[in-house]
């Protein structure tokens, strides 16, 4: 790969795109409410989640048209999760992205919905393909359902348990649990939908949900690292927030250093995972390194 | 039938049973979470979306084991829906079934993943149900699939119209596609389910069809009524806080008079849809007149 600032961002474009052929334009009484999502869905985020999706199904085939709706849908579901986590009652945070949360620009009502919303498309985009899938398709595609709702489910567990361990201290145990549900259970299973949509042997699939397993990791530690010594203007929200609400994280338990040496560790583990796979996977290696490396 | 109440209280039981078989109860660290999606779901609700869905199936076939997830998955939905209609960002209410809302029992974030997480969980049942279906079952249930997600789309347009249509005054159109949004979509989406799933023809489908859209709006009708002029004791919630928050209803729409005409009128329209039936629809028909004279 001669840059992969330049790929992520041509992949970045495509689920952009991609994203706006879901968006409802048309007029309707209850067209503020689409714009809601529409605003939280297109606020520019990393795009993460359907990135894996495509570049994992990319590993085994090229037409790629067929995990879009699931790249699609792990998006929607993941900005489902944001709009709620900034609630009022949840976080209480004013800005995302550099820009108003959902309900600082609506309204509290309209984000609660919104969220509900985007969670909902999801699956309404998902049971749209699967009607239109032919019946080889199906198998894979009901099992990718499955895991996005089991992996939500984890999420919804993982968001419960962070708001509750606000001000606690909480064991090196429990934060791993939070962590992996949270953050990690949908890292995950962006992964193995692409494997899963490919048809990818049993093997591959375990060598890349333990791929996907540590990125999820490091995308978290990353994070508490970033909410402790990051930079605002380039990260789009406040600062140290963390520290002041006295929250656990990886930089309160080990320290900045100490939380920045497990990153490197758990970013080479990664790596090593992926290896088989060759030139193939140099997109995937090089994420792993986005990841432990960003700045926002 | 000898005796409607009987008869639906059995069915009711039945759900109930059905709906425990659904709860966690296993010690986890989330496992306040799940008891609060539990006080929810198992708060005693008339269980008139999954009823019907069983008593549409039973139309047509016998063996309700297949329909049974899909029962399920509604009153998850519904109840998703009670807990945040009931936020304080939202309707703010402090009761609902006679005991205090979930954000009330528990707090605001807490009720607001509880509501996340029943909304996923009806999706998690369907899709498990759909991983152990055999070929000839999954089209209709994939269907059924797809009708709740855009039935659940409907109600988030319908609730957040309702929202915003709180202390103006709005038009006799716009009050009637609220109600088919919020209430009646769910409700049609029940009805049509158990047709679905029992492979029912297409004449059919839409005799319930017409049946489960009189059905919804008479039981909007009367949920305008009792808001009105209910027994606070029986109703479990506050009396006139409708017209306290100048929301738009039948009743301040038509008077008191008026919306108990109309809903008359709609009663015997409904039931006049599934006459053919005969015997076999007399709960159908019993459950109409129930929805019109009912006092919660």
């Amino acid at each position: 790969m001669v840059n992969f600032k330049e790929e992520l961002k041509k992949y970045q474009q495509q689920i952009n795109q991609e994203l706006e052929k879901y968006i409802r334009k048309e007029k309707c009484p209850e067209e503020i409410l689409n714009e809601s999502m529409e605003y939280s869905l297109m606020a520019g985020g990393k795009r993460l989640r359907p990135i894996l999706v495509l570049v994992t199904y990319k590993l085994f085939e090229d037409n790629i048209e067929k995990c879009m709706p699931y790249a699609v849908a792990i998006e929607m579901i993941h900005n489902f999760s944001l709009i709620h986590d900034d609630l009022p009652g949840i976080d209480n945070d004013d800005f995302r992205h550099g820009k108003p949360t959902n309900h600082k620009m609506f309204n509290e009502a309209t984000a609660i919905l919104a969220g509900d919303g985007l969670l909902n498309s999801a699956y309404m985009v998902i049971s749209q393909d699967l009607s239109k899938s032919n019946k080889e398709e199906i198998i894979p595609k009901m099992q990718v359902l499955q895991e996005y709702s089991i992996a939500v489910d984890r999420m919804l567990a993982g968001e419960y348990l962070d708001t509750e361990a606000e001000g606690k201290n909480i064991s090196e145990n429990e934060l791993k649990y939070i962590h992996e549900n949270k953050t990690g259970a949908m890292l995950k299973a962006s992964v193995r939908a692409g494997a899963i949509l490919a048809n990818s042997k049993k093997e591959d699939l375990q060598s890349l949900t333990n791929y996907a397993e540590k990125i999820g990791l490091a995308f978290q530690i990353k994070d508490d690292i970033l909410s402790e010594e990051g930079d605002e203007k380039i990260l789009g929200k406040p600062v140290g927030n963390d520290k002041e609400a006295k929250k656990c994280t990886y930089v309160s338990q080990y320290g900045l250093t100490g939380a920045k040496e497990i990153l490197d560790k758990i970013t080479k583990e990664a790596i090593k995972e992926i290896e088989k796979y060759g030139q193939k996977a140099e997109f995937l290696k090089e994420l792993a390194l986005y990841i432990q490396n960003r700045e926002k």
